[in-house]
């Protein structure tokens, strides 16, 4: 019973740390988008891909157990990125995303995405004040991963598939996966796409613009200033 | 400071049970491998293709969040077999184990395969009672994960490099993986192997057979009985 309420407690604290958040990114119009996918699915290669995308300008909050090594990535890449190391934590949770938005520049961003530690489960059950959470599930992971895990992909808005590329080489039935998660989360859109060939990429920027549109209205006057998340 | 008092309750509890566990695994003279390794990275593909290998007579211990898929795999496959469904938790415990091990018909069997929950973070804190951790990686995950995820693979006693078929596909050196191995886990064997093509495979069966007969002693004599673990 003790261990249920101090989950209970860090959960509470957590829900007001993400409402602060929330707030915040609401202030400086910011659609903020979770990343949640196992370790190696393609995430940091959807923002390297994404960032590609003039249409989406977007910062970067990385979170690792250890090492910079994404962060590094996403800087190539020409976007502004801040690493949060978890020192071997198996998620994100607010007040780490609180404490490292504090040092990306968000003027003239539309969208920030962070990049949660390579997991489909604990970071499910940490709110981070985001607009919306995407899975990224990958083909070499296999079809039934959403009926094993489905907690992370019933919280999620969107679903993308990454590594269409692979499935020539894999024995992965890419309409059986689309009902495998039709059957867990009926209304989620998913994108099957591959960060390396571009294949479907479209599709998903399409939807985080239509996103942030419905969010935070089109674009239009002078981007936002004096962010103050 | 309460969290961690009772995170150490709940680890102190668990090394409780896993001695247990460990006690009991050497009565029946088990060499029990807890098989660690992110989702879809091949664990159940790598038990489904050791069942064809007579020298490794074994039973499984299968852990998820949800379903019972897995344990339907490894009974085709014609290997006895327990699901553990966690319910969401994000790994197996000492106790989970001791009670779905009860259930499982042990006589004969050389080895327990314990198949942890997808995750490359949470299962590394929790002792089973194991003889060996292995850890599980695969090529489409990238060569950085021992880097980013250092706590899971210094635990392990040996790593399997899972979907060495995939690489002419991927942007994955096998050489600067087998190189970052080295500087996290240097004195740790790598066995790159398919368990789709059985290459590089009979490597590590020939380590299993070695790990059980240096721990529990060439078989000899009649098989065990009355397993009381």
């Amino acid at each position: 019973m003790k261990t249920i309420v101090v989950k209970e407690h860090i959960l509470k604290a957590n829900a007001r740390a993400a409402a602060e958040n929330r707030a915040g990114f609401g202030r400086a119009r910011l659609t903020v988008v979770n990343l949640i996918g196992s370790p190696g699915s393609g995430k940091t290669a959807l923002l390297e891909r994404l960032a590609t995308h003039s249409e989406v300008r977007f910062g970067v909050l990385e979170g690792d157990p250890e090492t910079s090594l994404d962060a590094a990535r996403i800087e190539r890449a020409g976007v502004p990125v801040v690493q949060i190391v978890t020192k071997g934590t198996c998620h994100l949770d607010a007040s780490m995303v609180h404490r490292a938005v504090q040092e990306l520049p968000l003027e003239g961003l539309r969208f920030l995405f962070i990049e949660n530690v390579g997991n489909l489960v604990c970071p499910a059950s940490f709110d981070l004040g985001e607009t919306a959470r995407v899975v990224v599930l990958s083909t070499p992971e296999g079809e039934d991963k959403p009926l094993k895990y489905p907690g992370v992909f019933t919280s999620a808005r969107a679903v993308v598939l990454n590594k269409i590329d692979l499935i020539p080489h894999l024995s992965f039935d890419l309409d059986r996966a689309v009902e495998t998660l039709a059957t867990v989360v009926p209304r989620t859109p998913v994108f099957p796409l591959s960060c390396v060939t571009g294949a479907g990429f479209d599709g998903f920027v399409e939807w985080l613009v239509e996103l942030a549109d419905r969010i935070m209205g089109p674009v239009a006057g002078p981007p936002p200033t004096g962010a103050d998340v």
